[in-house]
Order: C-alpha cells, then sequence, then structure tokens
C-alpha cells in the first residue's frame, strides 16, 4: 500500500469496531449491530461493512452465527490454554471398584434437567420422523422380517451399507467383515470379550470415557491408562514404555476425536502404534463413534485402513448422528471374527432386525451425508459457543480443550474444586455434568468435568453455564 | 343297562369303526369319513355320529383336528415311551469346549428349510400386521422417546405391564422390580453373570437348552447337570446330593415347560427347590419363557411364586409368544436387582425403547390372552401331530416326550444312531433339526434330537418327517 494513501473503508471501520471492543463496549458474547444498522449508523455501504465484518472474524474477534448476526468472541478463549497432560506411565489398575454413576446416566434422558452430562446427541438433531416413516415402511412392508429374530451377523442389508461407506474410512469391508451389534457399547464388550479374559490387562487412553471403564471393570479387566493429549491422544512413546514393562492383551483407543478429549491421533502416530502392537502380536480395539463428525473437511480415516494383519477390531455405530434408542453398532473384526459371533450370541442372540433394516434404508435414501453436513455445522457451532460461555462463566485459572469433531467438551477446573461435589450440586437443580472421576481407572481428574454440547444452545443451557460458575465460586470459596 | 336292551345306536357305530381301524382300513394319521358321510353312509343321524365320534376320542382312538375332521390317532402314541431319565449324579465338568452350533441358529431363518430345529415359533403364528402398526403409531407420536435411549432399568410403561401380569404368575411385583432386557437370552445372561465369577458351578438340568449352554460358557461358568425327567423337570434328591458334594454358585431351572423335555415342576418339588436353595444360600435363575403356553387350564405359578428371600431370579420374554425379533425380554431379580443395572449397562447401556414400547401397548390392549388362547391350542395340535408322525416315521425303538405346554419335543432314537450325522445329512437337505449333542456340557444325548413344532403344519413338514425317518433307517443300516 502506498504510504501516502487512505487506508479503505472497511478498515477503518473494522479498526473502529476492534477499539469499541477493546474498550469494552461491546464486551464478550454480545451481539454486534447487525450489518445494516452498521451500515445506516457509519454511512458506508453494506459490501464495506461485509468486508470489515469478515476481517474481524479473521481478526478472531467477532464470529457469525447463522440466523442470529454477529457476536464478540470470549477474549478468554482465544488465550484459554489446553488441559493438562500428565507425563507418568502408570501401572496397570484394576477396575474392580469403578463406580458406574447410574444416576448420570438416568439425568441425561429425564426431560426435567440441563443435559450437559452424557454424550448424546438432542433429538432435534436428529431424523427422528424420517426414520420413523421409513421403520412404519418396512414394518408393513417386511412384517415377517421385523418380528423374526436375524443371527449374528445380523442385518445383511445393513453390512451392504456398511461396506459402502468403509470406503469413506480408508478401508474396504466386506459384509462379510461387519457383526451387527446393539449399539457401539456391545460392540466394544464383545471385541474386548473376544480378546482378553479376567485378569488381563488393556491399555488405553487417560481420560477415557467411563463406558469402556465400565465395560473392563464387568470383564474383570485391568487397565494401564496411558496420559493422553487434547490434541493428538494416546502418547505413543508412553504406550511404548508400558508394552515394554507389562505383560497388554489388547489396546483401546479412540483415534478419531476421542471422548472426552475431543483429540484426533496425527497420521504418523496412527501407523507406529498399529505398527508397535503389531511388534507385540495384539490387537488394537477401534473406537470410531465420533469418526462421522469432523468440524471440517473430509470424514477421516479410520486406524484399521492402516491394519494389514486383521488386528484392529473396529467398533461404531449410528448412537451419535442418528438415534441412540435405535442401538444399532458395528464391530468389523479381522480375524476376530468368528471368535465374537458365539459371544453375541451368548450375550442376547440377535439384534433387533427393523433398527438395522431402519438404519440401512436411511443410508442408502435417506440423505445421511446432508444431515452429518447439518450436524457438523451446528457441533461446532454449540461446541464453540459452550467454550466462550463456560470460560466467561467459570472462575478462576480454567483450561478447556478445542476439539475438532464430535460434541464434548474437557474442562480442567481449579485444583480446589471436586467435581462430583459439583456434580451432586448441579444435579440438585437440574443441571446434568459429567465429574472427571469417571474418566480414569484411578479416578484422578478429580477437578475435571466433562460437558456435553449434544444439546442446541438455548437459554436454559446459558442459565445452567452462569449457575455452574456460582456453583465453583461457591466451592472455591468454601475452600477457603 | 338292562341285558337283554339292544345297545344304543352310537355305540354300535363306535364299535363299528373301532373294528375297521382295528383291521387296517383306516390307519394312523388318516382322515375318517365326516360326520355326515358316515351319517349318509351308515344312515343314523348326525348326532348320532357326533355321540360315536365323541367316544371314540375318549377311547383315544381318533382326535378331532379343528377345521379339517377326524383322525385316526397313532396307535404308537398311545404305547410311546418317554425318553429315559439318567440316574447318575454327575461331577461338575467345563463347558469351555461347548460347541456354538451356529448353522443350526442360521438354518433356523433361513426362509428355504424345514424349521424343526431352533425353539421359534412360526411368523404365521404371531401378530406381526397388529404389532406393526401399533408400532408406526407409537414412532409417530412419540418420535423422540423412539430414538432416545432409556438406559436400564428400562421401558417404565413395559414395567408397568409386566407388574399387572405378575399376579397372574403368582407373584406381585412391582414395576420397580423388573429389568428390559434383549429377550431371555440376555436376562439369563446378566443374571448369571452378576451371581457368579469365572470357574463358579451351577447345578442345571439334564437335558438343558443350549442358549443356557452357551452362556456358561462364555463366561467361564462350570456345570453339574442334574438328570431330569419328562414329566417331572429336575430331580431334587440328585440335586440335594450334589449340593452337599460340591460348592455350587446357582441353580438354573426351567419349572413351567422345560425346553427340551416340555417337563412341568410339581408344586411340591417347586417347594422342596426353593427351600433346598435357601438352606445352601444360592440363588435360583428361573427361565420362565414357556410359562405362558400350556395347553390346558391356567397359566402356571412361577418359582418366584415361592420365593421369600428375594434368591430367585426371575427371566422371561414374548420372543416364544409375540415376535422374537422386537428382542423384549425382562428379569426380575430380587435381591440382585441393583447387581444388574451396571451390568446391563456394561453389556450395551439399553434395550430399543420402541420395541419394548409396542409391546406394552399390545400387552394392555392389543388381545395378548386371546392371542395366547389361539397359540396355546396350535401348539397342542401340532405337538399332538407331529409326535404321531415322528412315531409313525421313524424306525425301531423310539420314545418321545409328551409335554403339557411350550412346543418342543425330546425325541430318543436307538442307540446306534448319531444325532450330529442326522444333522448334517438332513441340512443338506434343507431339513433343520437340533442334535441332542447341544443339549448338556458332556454332549451325552448323541442319540437324541429336539424337534420343534412352531410351524405350522404343512405337506413339507410331513415330507421333512418321512424323509428323517429315512436317513435315520439309512443311519442304522449302515451301523450294522
Amino acid at each position: 500500500m502506498h504510504p501516502s494513501a487512505e487506508p479503505p473503508l472497511y478498515l477503518k471501520l473494522a479498526d473502529k469496531i476492534e477499539e469499541m471492543i477493546g474498550i469494552g463496549m461491546f464486551r464478550p458474547g454480545d451481539r454486534i449491530p447487525s450489518v445494516r444498522q452498521t451500515s445506516i449508523q457509519h454511512q458506508v455501504s453494506v459490501p464495506t461493512v461485509l468486508q470489515a465484518y469478515t476481517l474481524l472474524e479473521d481478526r478472531r474477534l467477532i464470529e457469525a452465527r447463522p440466523k442470529s448476526g454477529f457476536y464478540v468472541r470470549s477474549l478468554l478463549t482465544s488465550s484459554l490454554q489446553l488441559p493438562s497432560t500428565s507425563r507418568k506411565v502408570p501401572h496397570a489398575k484394576s477396575l474392580s471398584k469403578f463406580p458406574p454413576l447410574m444416576a448420570l446416566v438416568h439425568d441425561v434422558v429425564n426431560p426435567d434437567f440441563v443435559k450437559m452430562g452424557g454424550a448424546h446427541p438432542s433429538a432435534e438433531l436428529l431424523p427422528g420422523q424420517k426414520l420413523s416413516r421409513i421403520m412404519a415402511s418396512l414394518s408393513r412392508s417386511n412384517t415377517r422380517s421385523a418380528i423374526t429374530c436375524d443371527p449374528a451377523p445380523g442385518c445383511s442389508r445393513l453390512r451392504m451399507e456398511l461396506s459402502r461407506r468403509s470406503l469413506d474410512w480408508g478401508c474396504y469391508l466386506t459384509p462379510d467383515d461387519f457383526i451387527i451389534t446393539n449399539g457401539a457399547t456391545e460392540a466394544l464388550h464383545v471385541a474386548l470379550s473376544a480378546i482378553t479374559k479376567p485378569g488381563d490387562t488393556i491399555i488405553l487412553e487417560s481420560p477415557t470415557h467411563y463406558g469402556v471403564l465400565n465395560i473392563l471393570s464387568h470383564l474383570g479387566l485391568r487397565a494401564i491408562a496411558i496420559p493422553a493429549s487434547p490434541s493428538e491422544g494416546l502418547d505413543i512413546a508412553a504406550t511404548r514404555k508400558a508394552l515394554a514393562r507389562e505383560k497388554v492383551a489388547a489396546i483401546v483407543v479412540v483415534p478419531n476425536f476421542s471422548n472426552p478429549l475431543g483429540s484426533f491421533m496425527p497420521e504418523a502416530n496412527r501407523a507406529e502404534l498399529v505398527e508397535l502392537a503389531a511388534e507385540h502380536g495384539i490387537p488394537i480395539v477401534e473406537d470410531d463413534v465420533y469418526g462421522d463428525l469432523p468440524f471440517e473437511g473430509e470424514r477421516p480415516r479410520c486406524l484399521k485402513a492402516l491394519d494389514k494383519t486383521g488386528s484392529v477390531i473396529l467398533c461404531g455405530s449410528f448412537s451419535k448422528t442418528l438415534a441412540p434408542g435405535y442401538r444399532v453398532g458395528y464391530v468389523s473384526a479381522g480375524r476376530y471374527h468368528d471368535k465374537i459371533i458365539p459371544i453375541k450370541t451368548a450375550l442376547n442372540l440377535c439384534n433387533t432386525p427393523l433398527m438395522a433394516l431402519t438404519v440401512a434404508e436411511f443410508l442408502r435414501n435417506g440423505g445421511y451425508e446432508h444431515h452429518l453436513r447439518t450436524m457438523r455445522r451446528i457441533f461446532r457451532e454449540q461446541v464453540s459457543r459452550m467454550r466462550e460461555a463456560l470460560a466467561a462463566a467459570l472462575p478462576g485459572e480454567i483450561k478447556i480443550t478445542d476439539p475438532k469433531g464430535g460434541f464434548v467438551l474437557w474442562v480442567e477446573l481449579p485444583a480446589q474444586v471436586d467435581a462430583l461435589v459439583l456434580f451432586h450440586e448441579a444435579r440438585k437443580l437440574k443441571i446434568s455434568i459429567a465429574p472427571g472421576h469417571l474418566f480414569s481407572p484411578s479416578a484422578e481428574f478429580k477437578n475435571y468435568i466433562r460437558i456435553s454440547c449434544g444439546h442446541i444452545w438455548n437459554p436454559r443451557i446459558e442459565q445452567a453455564v452462569a449457575t455452574l460458575g456460582e456453583l465453583v465460586t461457591a466451592e472455591l470459596r468454601s475452600a477457603l
């Protein structure tokens, strides 16, 4: 730019608004005037205002919220730190005393609660009506199939659709590579059941979701909880150390948008992990329930894409994207396939065939990709908004993850806070959060909480976040 | 009757027909002339023929088949012996090598097969259309409930209906006493999982159904297979001996129309068994999947009706009466209830809520009792007809059970027959039967088969039974 030239109008406007934000005229979370209002107020054209706002977005000062307007981003979130990662390689721990927190499970489905606890998508985001129409039609035309058992491996039509989709995962899996399960929980259950015996030790990420810890506890397994970072997930070097030191039966990992960290394992780490497991001759159980929910770009590949020996057992479901209540999951178990069939049979003989047929039909003709695009956009927005709201509401030095997919946040509160106390206090006010205790075998994340952003942002959630802030403040005061 | 008096016409007619059967004019399984035909032929009134036919029925020579006419009963079945019962009290056996015969499971749902293998009711006997209508309507009006998880204990509406029905079982169970499961298989699974650890020993009936043996094998349990008689089921004296000799974790029993024996445990034995278990401080797992299917009289009570200490765990389902594919079962676990909730959660989080809601609505307003009356009548007829057909078709000295409910028969073939060979030979001809090997931990019933009568009698089944006869004959010849 020529030094004497007057800066363009949009730049002057942007600088002016930045100044207004700087001096607190607009505060984090405030809506700034609309494009039209600003155009009138500052006597500039609408395109100029749009250019200015785009620049402010690039400067991470404001953000657009579709159908709502432009908002001042939280100054906090831009400087927010990620939760800390432990560096220790712990020894195996028994899970015999792992506490299943059934209250949490129930609050999640209680309509009276503000649901930030369980990692469930809101019913409003799911294609309930469309699924219901498909199901009614299938049930009329396939009455016999609907009421008859469909033993493991289960619904061939769904396995066909999964085979097609597996190309997007970077694999080529045939319909015969799949077994249909009652959700991903059951997929993990039968996988672990096939490759372990009670007393065996499993390597997993720390923090990890309590669903898998519950399963380990039930199967009488021990766990080495390897530190995972919010950005890259499982620490491969620590995993190597643990494998060198102890006999391990399997590794359980969530490479795509882990729960609760939202981490995404880099390609190089994936290759190293698969190789490391092969060196030790142990299987990897891959939990891919969030794989369909990246915030940006292509659907990421699965770890299974790198599997050359049939030793990666891929587990997934449609509970995060279509219908948790349909209980439709799957496992692609490589060389453990034949071992899992009788286990699934011993568990509950078969799945509800109608639900699998309905999901198969939705995948084929229901516009699943279009639906996913909407979900990804909404989750990205909700996660971003929740981050800001939490950063604004919570006192003290807090750290929050910055996931690239899925819909959960992992929040490190000041060290004096006991998340279990917070959980119970919040429950009294019908606010559901997940206390950090549940996310490791040794209950080490005492001052952490997981916040689900699966529900559409509304004033009740906004109020609940503010209330959480007050509860934490009260806890901090009482700890003085 | 006055000595010189001429015998009444109907008596003369009955004697005449008996003579015709005796000299082979009408052979077992033949239809005798209709009431109208006989009335014309013998020049007697229709009421007289009816009286004669009733008398012949009382003499067990003919039997009425609704909408079809009167048939000559098999002379064989009247003299048929029940399969023999072992008298030994065996030691505990590991089930680690129990073979899950997946081919059998799959043939059962293969439309090309004549299905006498698995114990599934035919789709034609199930209210598929009605269930489908209920489900479509519920799914429209409860879209949110249909797609949302409903964690353990699961569907409160179904638990309410179960509570109402429990009065008919001789219990009074509240909705809070139930946990909804994915079929009775899962009910048995979670029950055994709650009360045992790997290596524990379970007492069960011998023969018993392979579903439960599969579960024991999966859970790493050992079994003492106590001889059961076709009439009274589990031998209580032998159970007492086994309990005195070995440490046992639980007893699994099917008091109402066991599978495969169809036995019905007498009231006195039930009381003794419950007391015996209480003396030893061990729980009883009661499998009641056939309780709704007595051939005559009232719905029998459950063993749980005698339970004073909360130690009987009742397992049931609607897979034998409404829809195997809906996977709706339940467990009422007494003092083990709280232990089972997290186990069900670790297994697969929850059931498909829509299926449970649909069954609840059918129980409430769908005419379940009326439906059961029809099923009971049809199963009684089919079981009777299958007994005769088997007795007529199978060579050598065979023994067949005479169940009072359910829809399976247990057949003892000549000792030289290997039922597993028969199973494979029959499979080649697309006939599914269940080989006796699967019904005990030690594969002792090598010359037994279980025949399901769940499918409506038709010429294909008739032909398949004849073919079975030929296959057994061929096996006997080759054994010479």
